[in-house]
């Protein structure tokens, strides 16, 4: 017996029927015995359709009644997956996030979960009842609903198996799993069965649409095992294959990997831009001055490279941001010139950023070496290099993207079995 | 300055132009001086969208999911004209049935409200804040959503009314009043000014569908003044008339009515069947061996006609049902037929019965008379009678429906100014 989390996106829950899949995929983990929680979300387009309601009803909507309308998909699909249930003779109820209660921090439309009371949760669990529970939404201390930004859902089932101490956390999705790379760009990309909190993290992060970042980090912190598998693996679909043994993605501890690879994948992301600030002064305070009005005008910088200058007083510092915020960059830059003190601006656009990610980097070297040979090789210029413990990151002309993916997915023998 | 609730239907909800519309009837009260709290429907269909949800989710529902689905359109509703009125610039909230709470009995799906904690809610009120209430919901002791039953949205609202002692609850509806009979069947009818709880007791109840019966019960024991007036009366209409005496119809208390008539209106019921008992036993108990199993089958008695017997042994019996119930009631009455002691059950179907309603009754004499004489002249048989202090019923063959109803609005003189 196990004590599981399902969770469910809004494809799995668009309609009856698509509704009915999901209660057989549940109706089973409780057929092996297990204790289930399953977190919903709202059918597929009904959040657009609210979202748009609000922006018709007000432009500039206030977050707190954004959030009573829009909560009500998730509120919707809950109690359908329980009816469904208990149509099937599985026991089982809703608990919606002012129920339980999911408790959030005081900000609306994007809050993060505090605390999830399991009392109640824990008991219905235990008698074998599945507990169904919207995800993307909770309580606020002011007794008002929040709801946790789009893609919510990932982090309600990681909290919710957080706080029940699931043994596994299944988040059931388009994709049967976190491949080496981008199975679009590169088919030999092979499905991952194993990867770790940290390299998950990075691969999110960085472009690999599998999880929310956030529902990541959370399942790191609280060592959730997470299993990403395909919710069209059917309960009685033709040749469904093993299902004690299903495809997926199991995100765990680094200690439960035991083959350890070197290399774990290749992330990328398009549509970057380049600024270069030229004849810096070296102080301090520069970057917090230059970086503090970048973040206020609401500018996602990623990349930052800074070099050592050569006397101590001038040197060149490059960073990326997202194609679109090149103007609102330039023009929060343009503010701050005199009082910084640089020289002048330099900008490119079209820049993509490649990342060979995998946590043996740590005790491997070379790794980077590599990289760099390779692309070499292929005449791929590097505009600049960026590394952590386990990631490294190379800006390069947009154009190369799929070569650059390819060439590091086979360099690091990736497409081999 | 006035306490207001004002009540939208569904058709008043359908879609974010419409709410704008409700939206500028709120705001206009409110630039009266006037504190406002509006009980909102779900969109038009809605409900019956979520609703065939749980249908096909399982035939057999349990209503206490089936009230989280449905109680999530008035939700969705109520967000919205809290947004609408904003970006007006009229400072408002939403207050979902569990936040306030409205607290009912602890019956899914058609819940009875027991209390509504005003705190809150007067607070907000009281500094000028619009508090946008859904209709139809609730929240029951076990923390569970409770909903009313269709049409609930009207009894939310003068329970709101109620609850905060509000001058006057204004019911926008479809129609622009109470008529003195349906409109459909004489073009002479006309919209009454006033009338009171008692007649429209009876007038709802007959089907005058214009105000849920439940929510006039609560209005006359409460005696909250309910304004049904129209929802097509935009603020922005041409010639839409003098806002400070809308056209419409007053519930209210019968002493605010000065100039009392003796008949108020005309209403009918079709498709009413007749069962007639011959030769029972004249014992107390046989009436209660009777209504009571077929209470038991679901079947809603209406009309019932017994007289005295004359020799204080057996007695003749007459009773109405709904049309539809009628192979049900007589194989209830097969079953009794040994235990009680009847002869024999003469049924017919087909029929109608039109009443004649007015609390003036009371003070006035030949009111029944008149009625009978008219409907002989036109060769209208009377098939059974029965009385209220105000009102008369009489089942007459179907297809005089029209005509009885006709010929009775003119002998009364309803159809004069």
């Amino acid at each position: 017996m196990a004590r599981i989390v399902m969770k469910f996106g809004g494809t799995s829950m668009a309609g009856t029927e698509r509704i009915r899949t999901v209660a057989k995929l549940v109706a089973r983990e409780v057929a092996q015995g297990n204790e289930v929680a399953v977190v919903v979300s709202a059918m597929a387009g009904e959040t657009d359709r609210l979202v748009n309601f609000c922006r018709e009803a007000n432009p500039r909507y206030d977050p707190a009644e954004y959030d009573v309308v829009v909560a009500s998909g998730e509120q919707v699909t809950s109690g359908l997956l329980a009816l469904t249930l208990q149509a099937m003779g599985t026991p089982a109820r809703s608990w919606l996030g002012w129920q339980l209660p999911i408790r959030t921090e005081e900000v609306h439309a994007r809050a993060r979960i505090h605390e999830i009371e399991t009392g109640a949760l824990s008991a219905a669990m235990a008698r074998g009842e599945v507990a169904v529970i919207p995800g993307f939404q909770g309580l606020m201390e002011d007794g008002r609903i929040a709801t946790l930004g789009r893609g919510g859902s990932d982090t309600s089932a990681v909290a919710v198996a957080a706080a029940v101490k699931a043994d596994r956390c299944d988040i059931y999705t388009d994709v049967d799993g976190v491949y080496t790379t981008d199975p679009r760009i590169e088919p030999k990309a092979r499905r991952l069965a194993r990867i770790s909190f940290e390299e998950m993290l990075e691969m999110a992060s960085l472009g690999a649409k599998v999880l929310q970042v956030r529902s990541v980090e959370l399942a790191m912190v609280h060592k959730v095992r997470t299993f990403v598998r395909s919710s069209f693996e059917a309960p009685d679909a033709p040749g469904m294959g093993d299902f004690d043994n299903p495809p997926g993605t199991l995100i765990c501890d680094e200690d439960e990997i035991v083959e350890q690879q070197v290399v774990t994948g290749i992330a990328y992301a398009k549509d970057e831009a380049q600024i270069s600030l030229r004849r810096v002064e070296d102080r301090s305070v520069v970057p917090a001055g230059i970086f503090g009005p970048l973040a206020e005008a609401g500018i996602n910088v990623d990349m930052i490279v800074q070099n050592i200058s050569e006397d101590g007083k001038l040197t060149d510092m490059t960073f990326t941001v997202p194609s679109g915020d090149i103007d609102k960059a330039l023009a929060a830059l343009e503010k701050i010139k005199a009082d910084i003190g640089f020289d002048m601006v330099q900008h490119d656009d079209g820049m993509s950023k490649v990342s060979v990610i995998g946590i043996g980097m740590r005790s491997h070297t070379g790794v980077a070496a590599t990289a760099f040979k390779a692309l070499a090789e292929k005449g791929i210029n590097i505009r600049a290099i960026t590394t952590s413990e386990i990631k490294i990151s190379i800006l390069i002309d947009g154009p190369y993207t799929e070569l650059a993916v390819r060439t590091l997915h086979s360099v690091y023998g990736l497409d081999k079995q």
